[in-house]
């Protein structure tokens, strides 16, 4: 049997967009539920309780459960829920050293990446300048110093690869697609990033590939 | 052929002393090389270009090469590191949903733990809170409430559970256990998390285990 699968997101999300890249990319029917993170749904009991307790998205949900919820499984953490769809497949490589190198550019993704990329985008283009906290005003810089720092080494790292493990598309790219071809809707000039581009086209030039909604 | 496995690191840090714990619950002899980062010390060219071009430790050096450094191969990340060597232990569960949710622990690590938990020992423990700057005082609280938060979801966690992903010890457990017990360091109260005091005595007790320096 094949348990259903079922995203719990919000469409505007890189790190949900991961998770529906993933599964087209492997052909995986992928439900989901949507959710608007900026007016507090995924604060909500009901969320907090059934869903993640830590009241993010996306979670992953394994399973539908009678009635529904019940017997589920919740996974949340955007790479850690591509994982769990690309066990076994390609997009996850075989080989000791491979394998740890594609998680070590999950993890630089994590926790390089997203809190500056991820964040100035849903800063400036989904709340809005004029809505953020003088503590949030006063992050915009180090955080654009820090993004641009991360989209240089990549761009290194791109220099003379097609993708981040070699020759072969992994979950690395994925994740690191998901904010960096979106990347100027957060102020990053892309163009300053040569190898970064002809990577974003390539992914997108993918077999099955899907577009951010 | 067993290839060296050497460890660039600051003996202060805890991402380093994670790589240290698991090498030690697996009986793997793990050599190190020592740096300050509180002195650029993985800044200089020498380092970004023959160690890691993102200026971090840990990197775990797979392969010693002749001359020193060829041939070998650099694993950055703490937590792909720890991958690396739990490779086919029993320190990475096998069943393909709690390999997902151990990944999942080890990326909540990263991203909601570590920037905040291990963020505010560094400046206030190893830096020094009169060292700071402006804008990292101004961090100092948004930090310390999700610090606090990331130790609360731990401790409902740990409520009916005596490791992060079940009965046995994970890389979950290693990762989130290394700046939990010394999270006082930074000005969080341990004692206001009591699952997470006895999970602490837990991996104590563990065959093998090892110390932070």
């Amino acid at each position: 049997m094949v348990e259903a699968l079922i995203l719990h997101e919000d469409p505007r999300s890189g790190n949900c967009y991961k998770i529906k890249l993933t599964a087209a990319l492997l052909g995986l029917p992928l439900a989901t539920r949507q959710y608007d993170i900026t007016r507090g749904e995924t604060r909500t009991a009901e969320f907090l309780t059934q869903v993640n307790a830590n009241g993010r998205i996306p979670v992953l949900q394994i399973g539908q459960g009678a009635p529904e919820g019940e017997g589920a499984r919740f996974l949340p953490e955007s790479n850690a829920a591509c994982w769990y769809l690309a066990h076994g497949s390609a997009l996850i490589p075989e080989d000791r050293f491979a394998q740890a190198d594609m998680l070590r550019w999950m993890f630089f993704e994590q926790y390089s990446h997203e809190p500056n990329v991820a964040t100035l985008r849903f800063w400036l283009s989904i709340l809005g300048e004029a809505s953020l906290s003088d503590e949030q005003r006063a992050q915009v810089m180090p955080k654009r110093l820090a993004g641009c720092a991360a989209l240089q080494l990549m761009d290194g790292h791109l220099a003379d690869r097609a993708f981040f493990c070699g020759h072969a598309v992994t979950l690395a790219d994925i994740a690191l697609f998901a904010y960096t071809h979106v990347a100027q809707e957060g102020g990053f000039r892309l163009a300053e990033y040569p190898h970064v581009q002809t990577w974003i086209a390539r992914i997108q030039a993918l077999p099955g590939f899907v577009p951010m909604a």
